[in-house]
């Protein structure tokens, strides 16, 4: 049967001071009246029931999701106790649904991204699960057509095309890691790479497998966790194993090594929203070029983006290629050409030990 | 005797959204821990005794005005019903003040000016009140010795220097309006041309009588008013018979008219506080030229004002010349180059009804 791990854990410092720590990039309303959590989730109707659906996040942020998801189920959602990357997350899923499930297909993906037409995200998922039906030792990546030299991805080389199943499937020929701009430059011309979207599908029994084999202490600590889960030490066993696994990716604990990995090329659309412009693109501009949430009054303002939390009124005057992001207590002004250097906003608040703005 | 008039009616909209209608520019703490207001209070100490203070204001104003200024008693404080601008304002002080000492010599200033230092603006008072003592028929006004060729202020030409009274005190020969640009710099370059300060010296009985022979009408309103003064209908009259009266200012009104006019070089420093970059001017700014109050984060950020209400955190990051705003309920974020169009802004506003940021 058909599951879905929603990985929710992210802790984004791109979208400050929108986004913070209590109030990740996942639980905010970017791309439109839903949560990218709640968009994530709402994708999956027709496809799963809900109650195959598992959302692995931080356990601090457990309250805001269950908030932001009543149709899911207590027991499908997992709070990490700390951050381990993919590998853990992953796997802790896969032991977790195989209890009840053992030949459970799992699609993983993660909360943040959007997606659209959800109808097409979903045949993809379906064909994927066939393809995992037809070799269960098959691992399933999708990848997504690269529309310019981004350095921000990881890519995905195809390898040859899988006989039988379409133009879009192709074996992988290698993993690589987020490549220098010349680089990036070359792998868009070639036309053979894709970026790497994070969205997997895969038997659980699988990925356990594949686990066992490169990552068995790992897996020890995960199977340590799950044998205590429906006891009375579940949060006890959950912590103090959880904390003990080092952090990996996915993709380094298995994938790059694995010899069986197909790779879907997208037919959705997709963007990480990696940034406020990303959301720009994503909600559109005014004739002026402005994007605007919020209540804003623009005087010979271009090309700006404004977010502003409640009824607060932000008025832009003469500005070109801003950012303008309020909220209660914090407000960013940046010029646009800055915007991959807002990660450092953060740093510097950590450095001067302004807690209460993370 | 000695009294003084502050004249701190002003609704200014060059601060917004700092300055607003409830809460105008000589209200604000622009240059300092002090609001303009209490500052021009603080600069009269050792000049008049407190009791010799009437500061008039809008009616709406008084409660504000009051909890600035506890140390000047209630009956120096008068709240007009409407605006009338300064002829009425400094005939209605003049009425008031002469009821107790008809003999009263009257100082009239502004609320919302940066002037420094103290002791050199009451020794310019100490000897404007001189002059009008050795001849009561004179009327003194303050010139400010222009730095740049401004088109935002009136002029007084300098005529003959007045024997006997130092260098600094010359007749008036002619009041000139705000001029364009061009203009301007001619003023500056013939070197006899002054800033009109909006700063009078006067006897209480002669600037009655010019009104009386200028301004009858209003004259006649505001002896309707003073008459009603300690009776019970006082806030009925004064409401009816201020609002009867056809506004202008005491230059156009008197001054322009009279004939008997002084001009003293002012010997101190003096801003009027035309906008926020006047206000960094007062400030100053750090080794960026960044110019901060409130709670502040910059990041590759130069030449930039930052004013910021509470504990709000704003961070600017890429800025150049930029103006940001904050207060509780709305945020202004401009190019500094746009300073001037801070009242479009208001216009704005008001087009559109949101009077709750007014």
């Amino acid at each position: 049967m058909l599951h879905v791990v929603i990985m929710a854990g992210g802790s984004g410092t791109r979208f400050w001071p929108a986004s913070r720590a209590a109030q990740p990039k996942q639980l905010l309303q970017l791309a439109g009246p839903r949560t990218l959590l709640q968009a994530t989730v709402d994708r999956l109707d027709g496809l799963v029931p809900r109650e195959s659906i598992l959302v692995v996040t931080a356990e601090r942020l457990l309250p805001a999701v269950r908030q932001q998801l009543p149709e899911v189920p207590e027991s499908g959602l997992v709070g990490e106790p700390c951050k381990r990357d993919t590998a853990p997350c992953i796997g802790l899923a896969a032991l977790l649904v195989a209890r009840h499930d053992p030949d459970a297909t799992l699609a993983v993906m993660p909360s943040d991204h959007v997606i659209d037409p959800a109808a097409a995200f979903r045949d993809a998922i379906r064909q994927a699960a066939a393809l995992v039906d037809e070799d269960p030792a098959r691992l399933v990546t999708f990848g997504i057509k690269p529309t310019y030299p981004a350095e921000g991805f990881g890519y995905i080389q195809q390898g040859q095309r899988l006989p039988g199943a379409g133009a879009a499937v192709h074996r992988v020929a290698r993993f690589k890691e987020k490549p220098p701009a010349a680089v990036a430059a070359e792998y868009l011309a070639a036309g053979t790479y894709l970026w790497n979207a994070g969205i997997f599908v895969w038997k659980a029994r699988t990925i356990i497998a594949a686990l066992a084999e490169r990552q068995p202490e790992c897996l020890a600590h995960l199977h340590a966790i799950v044998a205590a889960w429906d006891g009375p030490d579940r949060a006890t066993v959950f912590a103090r194993e959880f904390a003990a696994i080092r952090g990996i990716s996915i993709d380094y604990a298995v994938l790059e090594h694995a010899h069986d990995v197909l790779v879907v090329e997208a037919p959705f659309g997709w963007d990480d929203l990696g940034g406020w412009s990303a959301v720009a693109r994503q909600r559109g501009a005014d004739a002026d070029g402005n994007t605007v949430v919020g209540r804003h009054l623009a005087i010979d303002s271009v090309r700006t983006i404004i977010h502003a939390d409640g009824d607060h009124l932000v008025v832009t005057m003469g500005l070109e290629d801003m950012l303008v992001v309020h909220t209660a207590d914090a407000t960013l002004v940046a010029d646009r050409s800055h915007e991959e250097s807002v990660r450092r906003v953060v740093a510097e608040l950590e450095k001067r030990g302004w807690r209460e703005f993370l």
